[in-house]
């Protein structure tokens, strides 16, 4: 088997494994329960916290766990729009074309019920234009809301100009980055963009389904959109996922050292000499982050190429999986011709993956090319 | 150890451990993915989805996993809020006094935003009364949420009289039973009270923490509170919880047969008798499901108590673990005297337990009674 679908989902590491199974024979308290087994639970669930608080170079209590990346890009979005909708003015929510449908379904949701959202074009490398971007906030602007990296072809934006453009239109925005498919792979240090929230998934980085994080900078107050007990700092609550926070935990703990990152370039250099070979666009840029190769074979339809690959398991994806069989959103803003849309596909990495794979891969393109425009 | 907190939460079974680990070894795929990996994923959720659902007797599309009961009773009342507030009526919510935090708070929620919320006083049992029930679903009704067996108390709601009401009452609310406590235990059949939606947890039924699942009635439409890619219907978007949600299907798979309610039952008498003997107050009224029974001992400290039993290994509640340390909000609506609510003690029973549970339990009361009265 060959897994080149990272973005998607990646599988449990070892680690994420053993720490999920010692919650299910020991750890299996509620947190909130007061008696030695809850007391335990607890302290397993504050030690998590730490480790992911430790890798966001963030404060124990700027991390906030969810159920997954979605539901923490939710939070973030609707949080801070519940938090800060005020007065008469209408308020402003800034994102671009190419967010995670978490985020932009969030945002035109928001826009239904009054809220002005203005979502950046992007050139055709995916990347929104800073003049239009520090154009586009206005002092009613109450959230500016970018990826670090682009889920479908892991396109950088520019995060690190942001909060000086909110500063200098004189806004008290919020600043979320959704890191979920950076993190892991690149430093990702909220402070560094001077983000006041930010999005990571376990379960792309070989922890398990079922939990991701929200960091909330210290002093900054969002409003929650779950209502119930008093747990994560009655910002999420209900009963905590502690058997997948703890393998989120654990996984966080193995990721491995980030000059990983010259391996994982190293692939790509292969994989795209390898495409360029057989006549394929590459549909990411230069300098997005190496992990993800977005390229189309013209001429043949995603869906097609796809199963061709299934079949000899080799796991590729043609999109965004959370965009099941619909057209790319993200490569549609990027104004790429219908055809590069067709037949588009997405390889993501991992650590994991070796010149194995990605040699395994160029033989049957190469074969899929010879048959299947054969016929 | 003896483990009498099941309320709170249970231990996984091992049907559950091994679902759940045989999604980490082979169906750890992203059931939204179009290959195989994704597919074989997707192939377990919806089968997963179908033991839930024959064991409500309801539509296998009539499921929504959630990320576990806080979460679906959230969804059930802002989902109907949003979908039903229309025009310029003051829409009403009917709750009662003694619901769980997450269909509390969610509904005082509503009420800061423009909403109407009633929230029906109990009797000494816990119970609200059907006139006042009858006489509160106005016109405008748009809600009315009931839990079907009360978490700290064991007390069960006239769930079967609502939609009487609701009808005669010309409304065209939707009903939502919290069944929480009660799924597992007892038959639980949405059909059976003609409710709209209804509320179970995986957790609560020795199933792992990080699933739960909303019964949507076939035909009701509610908003979905989390937006992103199409994920349940788009009722719920998010990568799926296989791993959980799995778990949670072979969890309902093991449920023991109904008649396990007599075993209970006498363990539940035999914990009366004993409790009578050390002259305990009984705050379950007796007809309660017997997998709960809440007593007090009269000049006790339930904190005190619940340590000295905690130092034993014996693991009891001072209420609801998601009130962690807060005074019992359903004892209060009760109107029970300050020294019993000071003194609360939830026991709470699984088919796991067995005589010699309770008869530890009893002879570290009678110990505690002694030794701490005597201080």
């Amino acid at each position: 088997m060959v897994y080149l679908d990272n973005s998607a989902t990646t599988p449990p590491c070892e680690a994420a494994r053993q720490a999920l199974l010692k919650t299910l024979d020991e750890n299996w308290g509620n947190p909130s329960s007061r008696h030695t087994l809850g007391v335990d639970a607890d302290n397993l669930l504050e030690y998590s916290r730490s480790v992911v608080a430790r890798k966001l170079m963030a404060n124990h209590d700027e991390i906030v766990f969810t159920s997954g990346g979605t539901e923490a890009n939710n939070l973030a979005v609707f949080g801070t729009a519940a938090a800060r909708r005020k007065g008469r003015q209408i308020p402003r929510i800034v994102t671009c074309a190419t967010e995670h449908p978490s985020v932009e379904e969030s945002a035109k949701r928001l826009g239904d019920i009054g809220f002005e959202v203005v979502f950046l074009p992007v050139d055709k490398y995916g990347r929104v234009l800073e003049s239009q971007l520090a154009r586009a906030i206005t002092p009613n602007t109450v959230l500016v809301s970018l990826m670090l990296v682009n889920n479908e072809t892991g396109t950088f934006q520019p995060v690190k100009q942001v909060k000086r453009y909110i500063h200098a239109a004189r806004s008290n925005a919020l600043f979320h980055v959704d890191a979920v498919q950076a993190f892991g792979k690149i430093a990702v240090f909220p402070g560094e963009y001077d983000a006041d929230l930010l999005t990571i998934s376990a379960h792309k980085i070989h922890g398990v389904k079922g939990a991701g994080a929200l960091y909330v900078r210290k002093g900054v107050t969002i409003s929650p959109r779950v209502f119930g007990g008093g747990q994560e700092q009655k910002i999420r609550p209900g009963t905590e996922n502690l058997p997948a926070i703890a393998a989120f935990a654990a996984a966080v703990e193995q990721l491995p050292d980030y000059r990983e990152v010259e391996k994982i370039t190293a692939l790509r250099n292969r994989l795209v000499t390898g495409l360029h070979a057989i006549k394929a666009v590459i549909n990411s840029p230069e300098d997005a982050l190496p992990y993800i190769v977005n390229f189309s074979l013209l001429g043949q339809k995603s869906e097609v190429l796809l199963n061709f690959l299934s079949a000899r398991e080799i796991y590729v994806s043609s999109g965004s999986a959370c965009k099941k069989g619909l057209p790319s959103h993200v490569l549609k803003a990027m104004n790429l011709p219908q055809k590069t849309l067709d037949g588009a596909i997405r390889v993501s990495f991992s650590h994991t993956n070796t010149e194995t794979d990605v040699d395994t891969l160029l033989v049957a393109l190469e074969e899929a090319v010879t048959s299947l425009y054969g016929n």
